[in-house]
């Protein structure tokens, strides 16, 4: 029944949302039918980044404009996971998901979100938080119906900042618990950036201190969707890992040879990467200086590099990229992920 | 009769030498051997970044232990061009270039190399350093008998911070000049920094305030030198042309689907690129924020995208990449190049 | 007639407004009463700094509650001067100025504010500039009856990046007419940032390429006006000129030896402070490296340095600093600045 | 017997000892009596900051040449404390210490040395490291007669950067150990980084990876030395603490009202000082953004603004500012230290 709609806009600046309300004004998209938002962000990244609350600040009161609402109402059902840092050739951008309720049959991609409870600030990196964001997940896919999701966004609360890693890690277990991908008996409190072996590689976790609960992205096929959305996801054996943004490309019908044809790049409707600084030190034995070049923090520059491989495929800098990738993945990788509009049969 | 030889070292720091000493003694190159050096350091590429004296001295000492020559006599006779800044999966690293003398006929990979005279403080970014830029380029040519180099370095004074971009033009205006690739009677002071119709798609020029006179290396085929080693240039056309990195690698006989397999890479003996951020603030429509971005560098940007779209073909982060191309290639774009030694026939 | 009233607000971020919320409630400042804001944010204060829209964002969303006016409205009434950068103890804050009508007589600290006419983007740095300033301060200071205003604040706008330093110049210039600072015969564009000696010592700009039109507060005694409130204003004649800021404060009526003891330091409810990274490369002799440290802008070296001189004296990092002082007082120096409550007579 | 010669030198980058040069070439100190060095370097004072390797190699190069011993005998002879980042008004600099035989009675200021010897990697922070620093300092003490030493500097080996703040700590206490700050039996390795109440606060203690051994420097009076200089320390309360600095420059003879007047300032041999940002997050209640801004590390903001503090006294940028004061003193605060001529009785 429910069409999946997914635009990509630019903005000039964090608190400029006029190519939304362009998208309004032109009826693609209307305010009340916005569902999700991933996006990036021109802050450092860091602590004090504050381009995405600006950003999530200014998209609220717009669509609050639109519908009534209060943008408190809204940012309680709209997830919003931003990354900030467009290092490099990055490009300041958003995607910006709606579900159309239309005639529709068959199957097709589905989007799912959910808000978990509000948990106590302690409970970062516990077995609670692990729960808590398993519950989400849980509840993102029944909603729309996704048995087997494709990709799963999670923004969960650190509590502080002494707790981010924990809190990432928590989340990501906890996903990996509601998609099946760890024994359930394992993925506990006692593992959290112990057992490298639990991990999903289907998940992208941010954790944030001023997050006050946990918001949830799931993205699949599902059946009842409208049809012509195809999401496709490769892990990356390691950041120079190109084969593996070729081939994603490919295995959505583009014709990547390597890069994608500008006749084709405007089927990309998102192309999401996340990826770490390798800790051994060395990129295929050569060493880089990512984690010890005190000026540069040490995720500007993975996001800088990672993104301009995948930029160097998909044609251009609109690449959401975010580091911190514990059970994400087996350490030292990551993982590239797009939707791809398919043209009528 | 003589032999080039290349070899590509790693520095676990600016003063880490040992690489070199390891390659003296182990017999690959003599230490009276060494002809040149192009490397990449780890500083941030900027005014502060004091990381290439510091390898020029160390290596200059270690050179002065085997040949008995004086540090100062060394430094004036063995160009060293070295760009700060490994941002991204760069790796600090140099190339070690040297010259054996042997029987040999045919044609080969020659390098010519060149120190030009002191020029007075304010004679950066005139006529008279135009000039003796040409003249040193063409000396570096004779000296090795080079008719139509390849790739040229030029390390040019600046006199002071405010002259770095007009004596990077006047030098990349004067050894294209000396390779004719500019018409001499429009290639003047006059049309620096304005005519930028006139440049060299095959000049690498690098400036400083510490320089006292232009360092120039010329490589290309010559008569008489051992065969054995190729080079390549390929223009890129801005960033992201992913196309060219690969297309380059295989005319030099590599198997690059995207990347050079694992197998192949130990032939790479030396990779470098040259690009510039964009003035246009966009890359192929999307807006990028290397110029508007205060907490980081524009060059430190750049380098970091370049670079892993040039190592994600080459297969790791040993490439040399600089910024800073006036004249150097149309705007926007740049040039990557490889020395790839080629199988026994 | 009325009275101001300044009081100094903390924010634990940039969208943060509670404090201006419990003043709101506490009755202290009514949301109406509020007509100009200075302060300091803690972005690196360049040109990827988006706190500054941020808070103000966040302010008029607030306010817009309280008073039923929308938030552009508001920003179109209510001058925001905003620095970012809070290098060292420098600590976020604003300084929120109210008026509240009450019978008055006698003389005060009075508040003048005015926002000037829209002008096309190419007159930055023109003739027109200068007159638009010019008469906006003429305004602001004839809405409060200040006949000789005693400190300025202009936000200007700056049409593009390369605009800034002749839009901050064209502005100090128009208000230094207005102030008969200058001779108004020679204080024209032909004379902005080549004829120092022309200079207004109680002026404080800032330009941005977002500001559409001047913004202007004037602070001098007017008739008609509660009396208990004063500010005071030195030269500094360096970064390093503690003995100008210990001055002030017993110029004010604080016993500054040297620092002001913790009893009186909440008579403080405001400390401003001006200057710029001396170009000649050196404080008193000893080479400074603020104008050729790549990693970390000249700017941002200033205001930690000259924030904790001034903190040292007035006791805390509460301190609005900003730098680009060009035509703002003698070249390398700067001013700071206070305002204090008086004790009842 | 010996006279101890305290001369401040000033380098235009890390790689110039022009100035000791100039020393030695005036006869004011031979290269054959200088006995230990402490410094600031330009770079930004993190883990790729190799001002300080690059400093102490020039300069051992320059000494080689007039004394005939290598570069490394006297690396092994001369302790050199250096700290990179000279943020905010700091000026780069180095103070070198000779001794000079010549008849004397009496009593002065003195200066010993000590090298320690070569440890384990795995020992940092252990009990081990805390003997071998206590044992260094005692040898110290002995070298020069000093049995109740003023200031102590010790740089220790780290082992590995996660090492750094423990490595630090275990030096702190076994420094304390030998000047009795502390009793020997609690302050063992049980207590590094969990006792706060064992210190010392006359000790600055400096960790490097690269560090082979302890080096020691010890000052304080001592009989069979000439008289003539004066060693001072005070401890800061916190970073504004600007009364300590004056109350200092008084204690040692100086008219600081504030500042030190510009007649007296040649008669300041050397500043030394040692703070920490306050991991309250606030300085006097109001919250700082040194721990939180991930752009600037916090190190760089403590340096700017404790630097331009105690150089708003003594009246230029030549202070040695360094942090990471664990066992130091208490938390939050640090000390200043200056050593002055005496002007004959």
């Amino acid at each position: 029944m429910p069409r999946l709609i997914v635009e990509r806009i630019a903005m000039a600046h964090p608190g400029d949302v006029s190519a939304v309300a362009a998208l309004i004004a032109s009826g693609r998209l209307r305010a009340g039918e916005i569902r999700a938002v991933v996006g990036k962000t021109e802050g450092n990244g860091g602590l004090n980044d504050f381009t995405r609350g600006y950003f999530i600040q200014s998209l609220m009161a717009l669509l609050a404009e639109h519908t009534g609402e209060t943008p408190a109402a809204l940012a309680a059902r709209i997830p919003c996971v931003l990354s900030g840092g467009t290092e490099g050739v990055l490009s300041p951008h958003a995607v910006i998901f709606g579900v159309r309720d239309e005639a529709a049959q068959g199957r097709g991609l589905a989007l799912g979100t959910a808000f978990g409870a509000a948990l106590p600030r302690d409970a970062a990196g516990t077995d609670a938080q692990i729960a808590a964001v398993e519950a989400a997940v849980r509840a993102a896919m029944a909603s729309a119906g996704i048995a087997d999701p494709t990709l799963v966004f999670v923004k969960t609360p650190a509590g502080s900042l002494a707790a981010m890693a924990r809190a990432r890690a928590a989340a990501a277990l906890g996903a990996a618990r509601a998609l099946g991908d760890v024994p359930a008996a394992r993925a506990t409190a006692a593992a959290l950036l112990r057992d490298y072996t639990l991990f999903s590689p289907r998940v992208a976790i941010s954790a944030g201190i001023e997050v006050p609960c946990d918001e949830v992205l799931v993205l699949g096929e599902a059946p009842g969707w409208t049809a012509g959305l195809t999401l496709g996801v490769r892990p990356m054996a390691d950041v120079l890992d190109i084969a593996a943004v070729r081939d994603l490309m490919r295995s959505l019908g583009l014709d990547a040879d390597p890069g994608v044809p500008e006749a084709q790049r405007p089927r990309l409707r998102a192309v999401f990467a996340k990826g770490e600084p390798d800790v051994s030190g060395a990129v295929r034995g050569a060493r880089h200086t990512m984690l010890g070049d005190t000026d540069l923090d040490a995720q500007r520059h993975l996001r800088a590099a990672l993104g301009a491989v995948v930029a160097s495929i998909t044609g251009d800098g609109r690449v959401f990229v975010s580091g911190g990738a514990e059970h994400q993945g087996p350490p030292g990788g990551g993982l590239v992920a797009a939707i791809v509009e398919q043209p009528p049969a």
